[in-house]
């Protein structure tokens, strides 16, 4: 201890010292997200919730009154308080647009959920809108930090798998089951190729993350349900650099999140029990990563040996750590991993396979980038 | 005991009786897979392998010794033999043709390997052989008989499982690490899509076994190794009538077998460990089928819970009983369940995604059955 130290741990100032200050953050549409994601970072060193906006009275004030935080009666008073750094938007994919729009004017950073936004005017605007801007604009692509994801992309890394040539990712629940007529799900214009817009974009995140960028996409869909015109089931393939990637979506079978990796040296398998994906902290306990090997080579290919071997996956907390990584980005100089291009990017390659599902014929990315550029 | 049965079973005369007469066959085609056949075989109570045939002088020797057959020394000899009565052709596919005309043509029976040709003008012949003569005419397709196939099947056709809205099925294998320029496996003729030809017709027969026909395609390739043209991993959508299924394949990566049907009340999952593939009467001992329910249902989606559940799989030997059934429609009323029509529409899928490899433009089914009908 020396004299130009006096606040040292064991001065009374000392333990009083708040720390360094949180980051304080609104939450912006209430619904069943907003409640997983203010779940998710309660508690953190990085991030406080210090306010929240919807429309629907009666909900924010239960929003409010759950996670002890204020509320505010227009998105214009909240956008307009000092003691807001940024937004964790949860609202609807359409009204992403006016509300980053507001948002990137009044000077707020911005996190949003994926997808940034689904049609190509609104991503358009919103481009606009955050390059003409200083914000920070992080999008909800958390999938790519669970502890398997992470561990996947460190083995392609050292290469010890060898080279991938084809991927499978595959994205399913039983949602489909429950679509009414007229449910915005069941409308091909606000979710293109249906549980690919909503859950699709989780996986084309992840393997353009494992991949680097795709560049065309073919898809087919399925529309089983009677009276439900969007499709229900789908399957895109994906062109990448030097890997072949297949994405399967539905929304008519119980939950099911795998990745397959096939690669010169092994295979690499993850599997996520779905049930537990909105408890971020606890998700990672319920996946697993497998990597398959020829244990015992033969020229002989029927004395060959396969051995399936289990990855060790450290826990982590995939909503949290991107909520912290938004916080972090705030208040200093740290950046967002998933920021406007890799959000963009996502939607590109999205609405390449839901245009492919119109007439199955293959579609370019760089042309759906072009017409964002152009919009 | 009465009188009118003398030769029960205590009896001398019904010790010393032979039984039934078994169906005699030949092997046409001596390589690793006439082997791996005729130790399926041997031992059958239906069928005994009586003589064989290939070119090469050393090796139908050495076959002949090491399972204890006859050799004939031309084709010709084989067939004029009153003491044949079936062929199991194991020969290169485009040897399937001539052989089996000839065969056809002598009245021999024919089980062939799949694919039963690889040329629609190939397959053309066959047919007019085929349909022109009585002879029974057995395609190899035995996966479909491993016993989690036939599983799969039974759950399907129960119900309880729901209906199927998406299929996946895998198949690859090392090979393709191996493949040297010029070798036939890299010709884009000889074998289209690489390990489509070779892999794949494995997967696109349990596809169409588990959801009927297939109405169209559309694949993309990748030929990442130097020199060689073929591709050696592919990826196929396939439209069927009332679900989805993808089809992957490559020759870059451990061996893999999967099927996944995601069902409405069920997901259901089949591994096989493909070592052990060629080993048809232990196969169903390194297999997995699982399926996936929802074992506790909840208006609130973040409280579902999924239970996986082992299905038992009754062991089998695909190969056997394949030429089983085969001996057993030589011999009376039965018929094969694999036969030429069957053989046909896998190869009509097989080129469909083959052509769509190309433009990756979608390719009916129906346009490459019509160019058979016409050739």
């Amino acid at each position: 201890m020396t004299l130009e130290n006096p606040t040292s741990a064991e001065s009374p100032t000392a333990q009083a010292d708040p720390g360094p200050a949180r980051v304080r953050l609104a939450a912006v549409g209430l619904g069943r997200w907003a409640r997983v994601m203010a779940r998710a970072y309660t508690g953190s060193e990085v991030v406080e919730l210090r306010s929240c906006y919807t429309r629907n009275d009666e909900r924010r004030a239960a929003f409010a009154a759950d996670f002890g935080c204020e509320q505010d009666e227009s998105l214009a008073a909240l956008l307009a308080r000092d003691d807001i750094d940024g937004l964790v938007i949860t609202a609807p994919n359409d009204q992403h647009a006016p509300i980053i729009e507001a948002a990137a004017a009044a000077g707020k950073h911005v996190y949003t959920e994926k997808p940034v936004a689904v049609s190509l005017a609104d991503i358009a605007r919103i481009r606009r809108a955050v390059l003409g801007s200083q914000i920070v604009f992080a999008c909800g692509h958390s999938a790519r930090r669970l502890s398997g994801l992470r561990e996947m992309k460190r083995i392609l890394d050292t290469g010890t798998a060898g080279s991938p040539s084809m991927v499978e990712a595959v994205f399913g629940n039983e949602r489909g089951l429950e679509l009414k007529v007229g449910d915005w799900r069941a409308d091909p214009v606000q979710s293109p190729g249906g549980p690919l817009t909503q859950l699709g974009i989780h996986q084309i995140d992840n393997l353009q993350y494992l991949l680097g960028p795709a560049r065309r996409a073919v898809a087919m869909g399925q529309a089983p349900r009677p009276g439900i015109a969007n499709e229900l089931a789908v399957g895109v393939l994906l062109e990448f650099d030097s890997s072949l990637g297949y994405l399967g979506c539905n929304w008519l079978s119980p939950g099911s999140f795998t990745i397959d990796m096939y690669c010169t040296s092994a295979r690499l398998r993850y599997e996520l029990d779905f049930t537990w994906w909105s408890k971020s902290a606890q998700t990672d306990a319920h996946t697993r990563l497998t990597r398959t090997v020829i244990a015992a080579d033969s020229a002989d290919p029927d004395a060959r040996v396969l051995r399936e071997e289990e990855v060790p996956l450290p826990p982590r907390d995939h909503l949290r750590e991107e909520i912290e990584e938004f916080g972090r980005a705030i208040a200093g100089p740290a950046t967002v991993e998933v920021g406007l291009a890799e959000a963009v990017s996502n939607v590109a390659v999205l609405q390449a396979a839901a245009r492919s599902l119109a007439g199955t014929r293959p579609v370019e990315v760089s042309e759906i980038l072009a017409e964002v550029e152009e919009a």
